[in-house]
């Protein structure tokens, strides 16, 4: 049984201890990320003794004359008033505590005390706390943003517990751009009474999540934390970022957090075991995520590849081979399909290449006739979408060379190129519903960030360069791989 | 002696052989590109026999009635017309050809049997043919923009071969968007008479390429191409991202090319011997291009690291020891000012956790220490642009609160956010400069790609995830070591 931390992530009223009108203070910026996620005014209260009101809203001298006792206190006094800060919130009726201060354990043998001290009243008077030392939390479907990053989150299903402040609040701010949805987050700080397991518990059992990331330098029971994380799995996927996997690495992270970080070896199979999917960079954890958010894992290990050049064709078969997968076969129908549509000297194996077709409906039947395929596990479509914007682009320019174009035929040329791509990722999408394969676009011509976010629309993945796809879809097949050795398939993808 | 190929990278005059204007043909789109490159108008010749005029530019029917003879003709007619097209050529004195036409030995015996009319016609009469089969050639120095895709680069001193057209032009396309400078580019097509060997020996001795790039596919005669490699290396950086590493891409690069791809053991051991800097997927090869041209290479393998946050500092000690490099140990000098610097618990080791301090000058006198220690080769600052950006937004949302800000104070507070990062930035290159040793920045905070490229200003590099800086900067080490072994350290660095 997780235990209970709705009130941390879903409190109705909220306590600022330590708030303050200060700009460069931690007291001020919590706040102020706070209210500018909307979280309710009327339903926060900084305290402070030596202002009548913070940023707007009237403060109170101390906890015990607040109005209410509220669901969850969030902390950023200086580290010895924390003990005494607690024994307040029990006072008054407040259990749950988030403890931003920093100066315990991270800083030496004083700080160290202190956080033993912190951690006995906390046990004594029965309180639920996280950190100390946390870069705070983060609820982006309830409008929390007790966090010291000014990020603001798309509400989304994901949730994530960072052992560092700093690379959780980074990787945050990453998603904004990225059209990724969140859930909730933590920085789990020094993890004093609340570890990295608890959280992962929680979010295991919370309706709200559905995908689970993890950046971990260490963990201390690493027997329970496996359990936990298989436990998990079951349910929903655990992607983990864990950084010490060189000796070099793992001296920096005692260094930091003062956990063992432990033999990378040792890690990584129990990750294996566990059923947790292990990313190897920042950036991979987030497209692993979106894939894992929004694809059916693949069936089996073979791939059909359909590409618009031959070049990205060969890229992208090396990077299928390096990745532990395979080319799939083309059975009868495919290449009954291929020999209707592409001229007698088509590839006659795959990568099926296009050699620059650029009738979409080339495009469709063929990505159809291999996800139908029985040889296909998943689909990689290589420049189909790009081809819009080529085309278009010169048509463009060939017109404007020749004739005035108003901005309105310009806008509707532009809707039409768009409607192209969105008519593909429509397809693809009815396409693994239907069959329960992956398709995944690589898109190399460059169309923007915010274009491509656009037309991934939160539903599809569109990478940009084919050496990705191919090492994302194998770690999607071995986490259905483990749920298979588990009689658990089906339980947790979105088919 | 490298062959001449002025004339196909700087016509005077160009023949457009098929030029058409009808939007979907290549003949069209070239044209096109050409025309919206800024290549005068006056300076091109169409030749249609079934038209007058095409885009605007009056045709001519045949080469024969062209007002002179151009310096390079392109060609986008039928495969089986291309012979009798260069017989026209070499009547009229134009002794330059690019075949852009397709269906040679790409599509089978038929057109094989044309590609060696091909040779033989253009190797009687004397001719340069670059393809057939070719996406195009660019000189963004010289506003040509002869190429099937609607590129327009910032001109700057890459050169670009590509055995695959697509590839080529797709990662043209990304360097528009990641500030990243070219001279030019061919796509070697079929490769029936010139090779990828007589462009990185034309581009080794051309005065405005500095660094050369190459996808490779495949190469005919291994040992003469690593001599023009290795004798090209001694003069300037040629990275190659070769396709082919697995058997089943070698397979695939058959079958697209038609070329051996052999083993790539084989390969990568003569890549280094010939000093060729090997690049493992294609954004890597941007970004290696990037580094070598804006940063002195490293002079040994001993990283210095400064870190707002911790847990990057972890992130970024594995990538160091994962890329084969060391952490440099702090002298005593370093330990001074971090001393004076830091509260008294920092790190005290490699990475110098800063532990979130934002002062502008904390980062650029530990930036400083570390460059200018003998135990340092390279620095690498972690989240040192970002603070401003992180305390900025949070400034600013605060004050948003208290009181409306005008649109000029909101402009004057980004101005002086970024004039911060600039400073940090000035000041790199001048200690670069100063003691040749680069300088990495990294960027996890999310400020957009225009506002990275915008703080690179073509003069430093960003890089946007820890993990990447240390895989480059032991790629630029280990060509460091090449040159050394060749006793021409200095030649090729811009220090």
């Amino acid at each position: 049984m997780a235990r209970d931390l709705d009130k941390i992530f879903k409190p109705r009223s909220i306590a600022m201890v330590g708030a303050s009108n200060v700009p460069a203070k931690w007291g001020s910026f919590l706040l102020v990320n706070l209210l500018a996620g909307g979280y309710p005014r009327e339903k926060v209260y900084p305290v402070n003794p030596r202002e009548s009101a913070i940023h707007g809203l009237p403060a109170y001298p101390d906890i015990a004359s607040l109005p209410e006792a509220p669901d969850l206190a969030i902390v950023t006094t200086p580290a010895v008033t924390v003990p005494g800060i607690l024994e307040e919130c029990a006072a008054k009726g407040v259990t749950n505590v988030v403890v931003i201060s920093s100066n315990f354990s991270e800083v030496g043998e004083e700080g160290a005390r202190l956080e033993k001290v912190l951690v006995e009243t906390a046990r004594r008077l029965d309180l639920t706390v996280v950190g100390p030392n946390t870069m705070g939390i983060v609820n982006a479907r309830h409008s929390l943003y007790a966090v010291g990053a000014p990020v603001q989150l798309r509400p989304g299903h994901i949730s994530f517990v960072s052992q560092s402040g700093n690379v959780g609040a980074n990787m945050l701010g990453w998603t904004m751009n990225q059209g990724i949805g969140f859930s909730k987050f933590v920085g789990s700080g020094n993890e004093a009474l609340l570890g990295a397991a608890d959280y992962i518990d929680y979010f295991g059992e919370d309706d709200e999540t559905e995908l689970i990331l993890a950046y971990l330098e260490g963990v201390d029971d690493g027997r329970s934390f496996m359990q936990t994380v298989s436990r998990t799995c079951l349910k929903k996927p655990v992607i983990v970022l864990k950084s010490g996997r060189t000796e070099e690495g793992g001296k920096a992270a005692m260094s930091h957090t003062g956990s063992l970080a432990g033999s990378d070896h040792i890690y990584d199979a129990a990750f294996r075991q566990s059923g947790a999917i292990r990313s190897e960079t920042s950036q991979d954890m987030l497209d692993l995520a979106k894939s894992l958010e929004r694809l059916p894992l693949p069936p089996g290990d073979r791939l059909g590849i359909v590409t618009l050049g031959g070049g990205w064709g060969v890229l992208a078969t090396d990077a299928t081979a390096m990745a532990g997968l395979k080319l799939a076969k083309l059975d009868e129908e495919v290449a009954r399909v291929c020999d209707e549509l592409l001229p007698p000297f088509w590839s006659h194996g795959n990568p099926v290449d296009l050699v620059g077709n650029i009738y979409m409906d080339t495009h469709l039947a063929i990505m159809e006739a291999l996800v139908k395929s029985p040889e296909v596990d998943c689909v990689v479509m290589l420049g189909s979408l790009g081809t819009g914007t080529m085309i278009g682009l010169n048509v463009l320019v060939s017109q404007s060379l020749i004739m005035e174009m108003s901005e309105e035929s310009l806008k509707g040329f532009f809707t039409e190129l768009k409607g192209r791509n969105l008519r593909l990722l429509a397809r693809a999408k009815e396409l693994m519903r239907e069959h329960g394969k992956p398709i995944v676009f690589v898109e190399m011509q460059f169309i923007g960030d915010e274009n491509l976010r656009d037309l991934e629309g939160g539903e599809t993945v569109i990478f940009t360069a084919p050496e990705k796809a191919a090492w994302i879809i194998s770690r999607m097949l071995r986490y259905r791989r483990w749920l298979e050795s588990k009689g658990a398939v089906t339980c947790s993808t979105r088919q």
